[in-house]
């Protein structure tokens, strides 16, 4: 291994909390161990999160979504909302971390700020930031626009927000309050400053009027698979939820992420990239292997084929002949999941396929590469972890027994490898995921300011 | 009395929570009880919670603000977001109303409407929203704002977006999740709704993907003491939050507000009236009131005089000479806290003022009528709620032990009388205050047909 750090280093291990289920999984809401209820019930994501937490998670990872119809998917229809349900969490558990998704379209910075700042202080400094820009395009008529932003300003709009909200965080420094009972002062007023942010699609002044946390700020993740996307996540990135369907996808995608970071002049080993996995685990292979096929061929095609609908805006397949060529699509797709959709019609297109076999081609494209016994499935993340396919696993959380036989059958081994931990290291998130805490900017401009003149006086 | 239902009405008690200290006061952080952090530490705030929560409060109160400079109050420079600080007290008491301050100027009606339903279904419906349509005009500066919002179309798109809000929150009807494990039948289709908003500031498509609470709606309050504010608060509001400087004036406001929510064809009853109190409380009359006495003696008159600037937009009084004649101002304090900039002038003319008398008039109007012994405030308590004064106080509490006084030594008293609850009467907000769970009109609309058919059918 290269690097020194990488000697020791571990699997970092996030729990993604489905409620009654993630995307195209219209029927896990069935399983009698699930309250139907699950997206809505504080007490089924607590439980949860204390699971994850007695498992030694680095944190639990909350999607979202905004704009739906009565044929989206059970858990995108009813579900709580991100900001408030980690905030719940915060007070319910006491060292894992806490990412919620939020968008850049349609909040502004400096409620992003402040809101995320909040829960960072009630969860003392254990909160993260999944950055969207919002894929689904009708969520425009939501928040009273027209159209949805298209795909370019989209992102660089989300760059902006998240730059001006990393400014508000440092609104004050870690000194700023004194609070002296004897003297009165409360406040050092050369410690607050403002933003006076002008930009594109932002003009902020500030200041934020709340302070850091133990960490700093909150940790920023990203998911995003086009060109734009990736430059994105290189750029603000400290965690990268991706997809990897095969160890050579998830390595060429990891060292491209940490290639586009480390041109920016970042470190990549502060950019730690983690697949989403819905593992099949079962006493056998064999038995493994038939429980995930059973559950892949049994699910209702129609539904299948809405899910597939998503990338281009839930455009409706089922008016096309399901064994005709794939239809003529034109533009449809560019103001939502642009690079999905691009891909599916450039399969579609290359392989000759008709609708339906595109449809089974890009399911197969999300079967899960962990199925298996416990050892087989450890082996099987061992494996690919030392390849470099990635920093971190994010554990889709949906039926509460089928993670319970990961965290008690599959982490055992790896634990007793040395590849996951025993113990927290740390109550922070940034701590926990050996990400430095950023000093704030102003601290350093000032230290920067005193060493060039205290080098100034030393040459004198 | 007239009414019926006022034989046995009880005084609503809310605690504003207020960390080191509220409007106007700059010392009370300096008490050894108050942890120098109090307004960003979740620990003071779920204490003061469950200390409210034990002596059988209705609510808990959060108030807010957004734009700060190095002079402003301990308490506004830096403090926890309402809606995220309103989620962890959920999960960290059981019988307790929440209700968090949001504005409507610098929120869009689709995340308003989503995160206070998140919060209400997190807390089993104890949510209240206290709509504000933000006074402090500098707050456009961190909302890519050049101008805040004109008096008028800040009231105009206040009351827009609490009806689509409150549009949104009907998304779903009670019975739209089925839910049927056999049948696989998830969701109704036909009990969930788009609103289709388009209005003057918002245009809102719907549906929310949320459903409501056991409470059917949050609770709407409201404060706006200006004619277009208490039209507002006649309009909307469940409970309105004043401030009452004496009996008289605390029944007229009172009066006045019901008779404009009856004029718009609302239950006055529906309509809690409930000023904000400071009491003072020792064991005799004569401490409590050399107590009060020599706080209000030795303010600062400097951090007074800033706090006096505050309905002019944080206007810098301290320019001017304090013997002179009230200063002319022109139309400063138009874009902020109007009515109160308004009416300061006005007073300052009328009576011939300088700007230290002016300073010392008003800070007068806000001397607690709520002095004494513990049988001495009690006493006045139930004067002015018998005249008809207040359906409920809205009790300030910044020292614990100081706010131990009113619920350990008053309400006993009250409690004698039976004019406070012994018990909660329910686990919602709105059957603790009273209030009707709002049917949702869909269903409402659906029931008006139905029973029209059904009128026609008997009829034929």
């Amino acid at each position: 291994m290269p690097r020194s750090q990488s000697a020791n280093r571990q699997i970092k291990l996030g729990a993604v909390l489905f409620g009654v289920g993630g995307p195209g999984d219209h029927d896990s809401w069935r399983n009698p161990e699930i309250p139907g209820d699950a997206s809505v019930d504080i007490d089924w994501y607590i439980a949860r999160a204390r699971q994850a937490e007695a498992a030694k998670f680095d944190l639990v990872f909350i999607v979202d979504s905004q704009f739906i119809t009565p044929d989206s998917p059970p858990h995108y229809l009813n579900r709580l909302e991100p900001l408030t349900l980690m905030s719940a969490l915060a007070v319910s558990t006491t060292n894992i971390g806490l990412v919620g998704t939020l968008t850049t379209s349609y909040n502004t910075p400096f409620n992003l700020a402040r809101r995320l700042a909040s829960v960072d202080l009630i969860s003392r400094g254990r909160a993260g930031w999944n950055v969207v820009a919002t894929g689904d395009g009708g969520t425009a008529a939501n928040y009273s626009r027209d159209e949805h932003y298209d795909y370019e300003s989209r992102y660089a709009r989300a760059l902006e927000c998240v730059r001006v909200v990393q400014g508000l965080w440092d609104s004050y420094e870690d000194d700023a309050f004194p609070r002296d009972r004897e003297t009165g002062q409360f406040v050092d007023p050369s410690r607050q400053h403002k933003l006076n942010h002008k930009g594109r699609f932002f003009q902020v002044q500030g200041p934020l009027n709340i302070v850091r946390s133990r960490q700093g700020q909150p940790v920023i993740f990203q998911a995003g698979d086009s060109d734009e996307g990736r430059d994105l996540g290189a750029a603000i990135g400290e965690g990268i939820f991706t997809h990897a369907p095969t160890l050579e996808a998830g390595v060429a995608f990891a060292r491209d992420i940490k290639a586009r970071a480390a041109a920016k002049g970042r470190n990549p080993d502060h950019v730690l990239i983690q697949p989403g996995v819905r593992p099949w685990i079962a006493d056998t292979d064999a038995e493994a292997i038939e429980a995930e096929r059973y559950e892949r061929l049994h699910k209702d095609f129609g539904k299948t084929l809405a899910q597939f609908g998503r990338p281009f805006g839930w455009h409706d397949f089922s008016q096309y002949d399901l064994d005709a060529p794939f239809p003529e699509l034109g533009d449809l797709g560019n103001d939502s999941f642009k690079t999905q959709a691009d891909r599916i019609k450039a399969v579609a297109k290359e392989r000759n396929l008709t609708l339906r076999q595109a449809v089974t081609f890009f399911s197969e494209q999300h079967r899960s590469p962990f199925v298996g016994s416990p050892l087989t499935v450890a082996n099987t993340i061992e494996e690919w972890f030392r390849a470099g396919a990635f920093d971190g696993l994010n554990i889709t959380v949906t039926i509460p027994s089928e993670f319970a036989k990961f965290t008690d059958q599959v982490l055992p081994i790896l634990r007793e490898r040395g590849l996951v931990r025993a113990e927290y290291e740390s109550d922070t998130l940034r701590g926990n995921l050996g990400l430095p805490v950023p000093e704030n900017r102003w601290t350093q401009a000032r230290r920067a300011t005193d060493e060039a003149v205290r080098d100034t006086l030393v040459e004198a």
